[in-house]
């Protein structure tokens, strides 16, 4: 069995004590074994290597951290931590690995897999680019998927850019007409990529277009990174986050090139399913480190008490309980769904190979395209306003930067809007769910009603949403509008907040089946429980005034015992919070955030690591302009 | 007359000339001449001055920024845009220089003030520090303000540095007893200050303790900016945002000083509703050049439509409306709101400086003391907000550092936790609302009922909330809670809410009155009520739960005509929107943000912007690391 260690003695001592539940029980619980040992493994072999060293909130320029991405990520092709026979033995420990390194760090684990997505991308191609998938697998190129342009994200099918087939030269030229067709926003693409896989509408010399297709296009030389004729490739610079991932844009009026991948877009939508359920899975990632430095921060930092002598911790204040715990249920419920669906997506993702063509088959295609649709929007919104609900409750040392919570904001900043925009994702959520209508297995979408209240709820709130986005959109053909519009005026209070629901209720039953499972360890059970109640709770008070609307409840009493519950779970669970993150804590070094260090010992460990800060001490290196050349007050005065 | 310059013509057009209204009277209104020509003239100044020049989205390190901020201040000194004199005649003006400075960049901005402020606080003292006043408006020595501490900042009165009277010598010895004592946070206290204003205990040789006292204590000598013998003072390092500016930490063991203050904090708690006002103002400021950037870029930006062949800009989309353009009502209500709390606060401080020892100055003193604590969690909290939602409209491109969203929110930050963490903050409001009770002057709170929808309901919700949160607290100590716990218990769901509902209504109040004043153009009431209706329901509409609760509404309609007229008015604001902030954006050198320039030219100037990033077009420094020392995958792979 594989040994977890202890955690230093410390002031949170007292918290961990008390705790309900023995925290190694439920990390062997959520983990299992392998994983966990798999995890320390690339915890520890990161630790070990000085080339990932790094110093809490160190400023470094950007190119200087695209550089050491790059020696990272070469380093990982080093390691190797998963071979590809292994991943495809167990495909989870893909997603184990994307969340050690993504602790780590998110720009060069996006790095690293853009590069292999090439590789893995061969799927979309045919046997003829074998040479290209050995050259991507060894780094003699480097890869990068080029899809969105300057003046199109969302609108894939306006993209601008053309592939045409040349029959005297049997090549195919592509051609983005003007700059703002230029693709924009690729991954690796900025300073290393040689080689992209471009999509561009296809088009035959009889002139007729196929759609978008993908295309392998060289666009560096491999060996003197220098752009090749006719290719325009630049950085794009600075991001709010990730900044050692170079994205790029490039722009070649004609290029000619001699491969397709033959393989329209279309197909690649199962692909682009499987980023979002990643995506909702690296956000999640984001929350799980927040939570661990706010939650250590909060039981070790005193402020107030009953008496003037003695002060306890934020932790115990209900208000403070409220702003965290939450999130922290939400987390859990995020932990069981994001492993969920994604196995949910591999065991679609083995239909497809096996060429399955059954009803069943296209079923669970359309469900997960809903459900990743909508699960993206669900786990990054959540983190985005948890992160920034930790940085605020660890008041102004939350706003230093070495404390990691403003990366961890920047970082899971794109998730709200790459490979999708939110809102419009959840378009694709609620039109799947509307069909159900058209189809009429209204009836069948929800047959029995869970004593769980709100499990209970949710479910009616998902059919009362579902009646009246349907009769938002009747109303509105009813006065004349066209589909487009019809859709478009039935987003607001409708089909958007019918998607949330359901992408709610069903993280939230998932996870209440975890619960109840006789394989779910008695002893975490009742812990497990209370998560779960919290979470379908706590959710459910920002639907409470549809429950209302719709005389689902009425009356002072059921908002008020929804709120009562939420504030009795938190007290429930405030003493097993510590424990609770301390489960999905990485390592110290992993997690790189004084305040949240395992030992409890804020004030020494964020103390020591300002003084330890570059040039904390020292003079400035300009300090001559302060002593001399003094400004004269009003000298360069001028009046209006 | 001032004359306003017309914008550039371009691609925003259709929705200027289809304006309800005509921006320049609204820039004038809103303004008026003189500032409006004042504005113009810092903007000018600035951008004519090669110091001040910048690139959209520039990557400097963090010792450069610190110099350059510097050099800016000082440059700043030389232009004197406000002498003394000036602000005092007319103190409105102090609001807008800030307001100019911080578009441009609030690191400056603080830098600047808080240097002045410790001239300001001269008010704190003793004619004694004359000299001191005279050598920090010379910029001889330079200033800051130093109160919290590594261990506490809320709880002021918890501060354990101390100041020790000793007679033999005349002086006063300030001790940081530990790491712990270190003041932490201090802004310009980082490289620069030469003389801090310390907060310390006071004791006399009898050892009695007389509270929070303030000192001036020599920290760096001014002619090396060298610490002084006995004094650690270090650089804090990187934050989430404004690192132009340089926080500091101060720790010294004993060091003797010989003058303080004489005034005890007590005092100087106007002061700090003065910042609170004042960084209500700065969240705003931070809010209104997100809506420039957003709205013209959703009036530009277009991504399907009614038909393939035909794209519309996405701010005619209804999801699209909603998302920003109750942010945009927000930012105009706030621009009302902060200008006239700020003029309660003066008549509040002139009544001060008069010596008004009536019951009215006591009772303003402490209604802007109610204000300034609740007007900042709504200042900051509705710019934290609706930044993001900007940032996330703008999809992609609003993740590019070069269009400033990213910086706004990091920017923006520190004012939710600063002066006060906003949740303690809203504590305070809530306490002077709840001795009206205690007082029964209950009745005289609110007595007449506006027939407008919004403000009727928010009179109701804010004394539902106060008679509900009375109850709380009275059924806390029936169950033996001491006053500590009460008010812990008391405040989610409960006193928090009544805050931010109060808050709320009093910003909806003072909006409504400008659109129903005879002085109001009436060219510009209508855009004006529609706004304040849009604010109104929409802040509303976030309480609706707790008015069904306490059946104030009931049933499916009052909700769904709320929304509804929510959606149509914005739809009835949309083709204001782009006049709307026309009104409140500075010039494009201080917006710096290629997608918010108002000619509209979206792909051209962000196309442009990207092509002449920092060596975009180069391959990086570091590109043999790719094209040699190729590594062997698996190479430093090992087994577990």
């Amino acid at each position: 069995m594989y040994e977890v260690a202890d955690l230093p003695s410390g002031p949170l001592d007292i918290y961990r004590k008390n705790a309900s539940f023995n925290w190694k029980d439920m990390l062997r619980f959520i983990d299992g074994e392998e994983m966990l040992a798999f995890k320390q493994h690339v915890f520890k072999t990161l630790e070990n290597d000085p080339l990932f060293a790094r110093r809490p909130g160190e400023d470094i320029a950007i190119d200087k951290m695209r550089e050491l991405t790059f020696l990272r990520v070469k380093q990982l092709f080093r390691y190797n931590f998963l071979s590809k026979e292994e991943a495809m033995a167990n495909p989870l420990k893909t997603v184990i690995l994307n969340d050690c390194l993504g602790m780590y760090d998110w720009a060069v684990t996006a790095k690293y897999f853009l590069h292999n997505g090439v590789s893995v991308n061969k799927c979309l191609g045919s046997g003829r680019h074998t040479k290209y998938v050995e050259d991507v697998e060894d780094m003699m190129l480097y890869g990068c998927f080029a899809l969105t342009e300057l003046s199109h994200g969302s609108n894939t099918r306006a993209m601008r850019t053309t592939a045409t087939y040349d029959p005297s030269t049997q090549e195919f030229v592509i051609n983005s007409p003007d700059f703002e067709a230029a693709k924009f926003w690729v991954g690796n693409l900025g300073k290393t990529a040689t080689h992209a896989v471009v999509f561009a509408q296809l088009y035959t010399p009889d002139k007729v277009c196929h759609g978008l297709h993908s295309f392998i296009v060289p666009v560096r030389d491999p060996k003197t990174l220098l752009a090749l004729p006719g290719v325009l490739v630049g950085d794009m610079g600075k991001k709010l986050g990730q900044n050692g991932l170079d994205n790029g844009a490039k722009h070649n009026t004609t290029h000619k090139k001699h491969s397709n991948t033959e393989e329209r877009f279309g197909a690649s939508l199962g692909a682009l399913s499987g980023g979002r359920v990643s995506i909702t899975r690296m956000a999640l990632t984001n929350l799980k480190l927040a939570l661990v430095i706010a939650i250590r921060f909060s039981a070790t930092r005193r402020q107030f008490g009953p008496k003037d002598t003695e002060e306890i911790p934020v932790l115990e204040y209900q208000l403070q309980q409220w702003r965290l715990i939450p999130y922290l249920a939400a987390a859990y419920a995020l932990e069981h769904f994001t492993k969920s669906i994604f196995m949910n997506f591999v065991e679609f993702q083995i239909g497809q190979v096996m060429r399955d063509k059954s009803d069943r088959q296209a079923e669970l295609g359309r469900e997960i395209h809903a459900l990743g649709c909508s699960s993206k929007p669900l786990g990054s919104w959540t983190a985005q306003r948890g992160i920034q609900e930790c940085r605020e409750a660890c008041g102004g040392h939350g706003y230093l930067a070495m404390n990691r919570l403003g990366d961890l904001r920047n970082d899971n900043d794109p998730n709200s809007t790459y490979e999708g925009d939110n809102n419009v994702l959840l378009q694709q959520t609620s039109n799947y769910l509307l069909s159900f209508l058209h189809a009429k297995l209204h009836g069948h979408l929800y047959t029995c009603l869970s004593l769980l209240v709100p499990l209970a709820a949710y479910k009616w709130l998902v059919c009362f949403l579902l009646e009246e986005s349907k009769k938002r959109l009747e109303q509105q053909r009813a006065l004349g509008k066209d589909e487009f519009e019809a859709h478009n005026n039935s987003q607001v209070y409708y089909c958007r907040s019918l998607s949330i629901t359901y992408i709610e209720h069903n993280c939230l039953q998932r996870f209440h089946e975890v619960t109840i499972d006789q394989d779910t360890p008695a002893g975490l059970r009742p812990v497990l429980s209370k998560l779960c109640a919290l979470y379908g709770l706590w959710s459910l008070n920002s639907h409470i005034a549809t429950l209302y609307q719709g005389n689902y409840m009425s009356g002072r009493k059921p908002a008020e015992l929804v709120q009562m519950a939420i504030l009795t779970l938190c007290s429930q669970l405030k003493d097993d919070t510590v424990a609770l993150v301390d489960v999905f804590s990485p390592s110290d070094f992993i997690l790189n955030s004084p305040i949240g260090n395992a030992d409890g010992q804020l004030y020494k460990n964020l103390w020591s690591a300002v003084m330890q800060g570059n040039q904390a001490l020292e003079r400035p290196s300009w300090w001559r302009e302060f002593c001399s050349d003094k400004p004269v007050v009003g000298s360069l005065y001028s009046k209006l």
